[in-house]
């Protein structure tokens, strides 16, 4: 997209007030006029209104639930399914969506990591996220209790073992993302933290919003 | 060591009746006249005794009750730890002992890897293993319950949910690994299982035991 045709389109989403969404497990991330709001699920009541939200939504119950509000749209059913497969997730759909050309790595309590070229997916997989691996760690043993090391430098083989813990779950990940000689596009939760490992990504905390907009421009739904 | 020098060197173990133990968190395994037996740390009763019993031992409870044994001699006092790091498992050395060249993977509950070059440990890392990562996994979502396709072919990226999560830990390892460029040997529990993976290594269920071996040629324990 080019910037100018962006600004165009971003003033166009705030005339027309569209609100994105996507839902996770834990919580609703709202997008609207530029501006980001999190709600958790528990704390969320969904109630009858006329305000479009356009969601994706990873989470079973909600998404159940959400058939019951007219106003509520759900972008999957608007996703050319051609490229990617049945069982991928829409938020991973999503990203992929937001990129001509790179690995987009959602890092969240899983870490996503999905390869496009040319605007088209190749494939991905899926690592432990940072928090779930530290804890799979200590369920082997106490003496793996170690925080990861993110100053850790990846091109030497670890002698000590914080780098050993820590090359075994992002130096592995960092191995293979660069092996694709793509950009790099980190979003979720621990894409900050990840930023110390992938020092020249880019951070995009709207990454999958950007995807859910460009699916809708693509159908006409804005 | 050349077939003929290790001939002389069991020969030499089956007279001495010398008996080798390596000590896990669960099982003691013991090696005597080439010959293995596995007893769960259970059902193991320490007695006083005039055999010799040279082991390793990872496990600190039982570290601390070998002391008042002085048949059981402990290998971790006789290693050369210029190459190694202190906090470095002494099973981990014993592999390296053990290869003149190669990458070696110890693969139970954490999967460790370790490169050796003429004899000289390069460093090492320690992921993961098998069973701990697909109850991570799970952890994360109920829809990560897949077991890891030990057929996967790990040149293409994954674009299936079965392969996406195998290549999420088996592919990036397998990357890893490949990329030293040497000889691979399999030990632990997993050994057989990742050999579906890595088809070029060599399973050595005795690994550990030759390492132990080699400690004590160096330091003419035998």
């Amino acid at each position: 997209m080019l910037k100018s045709e962006r600004s165009v389109y971003e003033l166009w989403l705030e005339y027309t007030r569209l609100t994105l969404c996507d839902i996770g497990n834990t919580t609703f991330d709202f997008y609207k006029n530029g501006a980001k709001e999190k709600i958790f699920v528990a704390d969320y009541e969904l109630k009858k209104s006329d305000e479009k939200v356009f969601y994706i939504c990873v989470n079973e119950k909600i998404a159940n639930d959400l058939k019951n509000f007219s106003n509520w749209i759900d972008l999957k059913y608007f996703v050319d399914m051609k490229n990617y497969y049945e069982t991928m997730g829409i938020d991973r759909i999503m990203g992929c969506e937001a990129v001509q050309n790179g690995v987009i790595i959602d890092a969240g309590s899983a870490i996503t990591v999905d390869v496009v070229k040319n605007g088209v997916f190749q494939g991905g997989y899926i690592a432990l996220g940072l928090y779930t691996s530290h804890e799979a760690y200590l369920q082997i043993s106490p003496r793996l209790d170690y925080s990861y090391n993110f100053e850790i430098d990846l091109d030497k083989m670890p002698k000590n073992s914080q780098d050993a813990l820590t090359y075994g779950q992002l130096g592995l990940l960092y191995r293979d993302v660069m092996s694709h000689s793509l950009p790099v596009y980190l979003t979720g939760g621990d894409a900050s933290k990840l930023k110390a490992i992938f020092k020249d990504a880019v951070v995009d905390e709207e990454l999958l919003f950007k995807g859910m907009k460009n699916i809708m421009k693509k159908v006409d739904l804005c």
